[in-house]
């Protein structure tokens, strides 16, 4: 029979119920696959804006995506931080691979709370006519979602499918 | 002045001010610092582990660091997916680069739960007499804590500071 304590109680075994004692293991994953499903949307959104900045040359862009202490790890560089960072990358990678064109598909989204990790494959298509290869290969990206509710790219890191050149014969002198 | 009724609704209030109500960022970076700092030590181990593996040439090993699920993206050649796959990947590379040593310095530990995202360096010296270059670069590793409370890799993928070499010259026939 219901007491006059009886509301308080049960909203105070409702709610310690609820959170006060840990997630399991399974509560947590489906909590999180819930989580990564509803993330999805705007992980993607922001791997398409990435495509859109690449594609039209515009490193600002592209950097205003990356959090203020983010770090960028292109293959066969070295990697680098911050905003700056950015910028000073794809300037360069614009200014050697003018006018090509970027892919991205997202494979997984991963996501629990303001931290998300996205795996995905990327292809790179060179203007016709220089002599750039063109290429595709996979990525890992971290991203943060900021206090605005935006998602940005805390850590980026991707690398080439394509085998490496066999090193040169060696030379007799 | 407190009634019959006050400690359920005060354990109520208290319940619910804890956790109801969504954290806010600030809170929730509070709490992630200290959890990715709590969390580093696992994230260390598990490295450790890995590195131990990998210099003793043990495939299997290194393929029980990993998920069921996992996904390995290794530079310059496909993704392989599950144990399995990471097995045949590392035989693979045992069999071509035999007692070659592996170093990795963790450089950042993000963890939320049971997610961790792990930043670092890795470098590579291979056997002396062997045709294949030492070699060095970053990784990025995406953790998940198994309900036994281990934490296994989920996502892997790395690459090479070292630059590309230039295409060699066009022929003439």
């Amino acid at each position: 029979m219901l007491t006059r304590r009886s509301p308080a109680l049960l909203l105070a075994v409702a709610a310690l119920a609820a959170c006060a004692k840990p997630e399991t293991p399974e509560q947590a994953a489906t909590r999180m696959q819930a989580e990564s499903d509803a993330v999805r949307p705007a992980i993607e959104a922001g791997n398409a804006s990435y495509v859109r900045y690449f594609n039209a040359g515009q490193a600002d862009s592209l950097a205003a995506l990356h959090t203020e202490n983010t770090h960028v790890m292109p293959p066969n560089g070295p990697a680098v931080h911050g905003r700056d960072g950015v910028r000073e990358l794809m300037t360069g990678f614009f200014q050697q691979a003018p006018s090509s064109q970027l892919t991205i598909r997202v494979e997984d989204v991963a996501a629990n709370g303001p931290m998300a990790v996205d795996r995905g494959r990327w292809s790179f298509t060179p203007q016709a006519g220089t002599p750039m290869p063109a290429d595709s290969g996979k990525y890992l990206v971290h991203w943060h979602r900021q206090a605005d509710g935006s998602w940005q790219i805390q850590d980026d890191i991707w690398n080439s499918d394509v085998p490496l050149p066999p090193p040169p014969p060696a030379r007799r002198r």
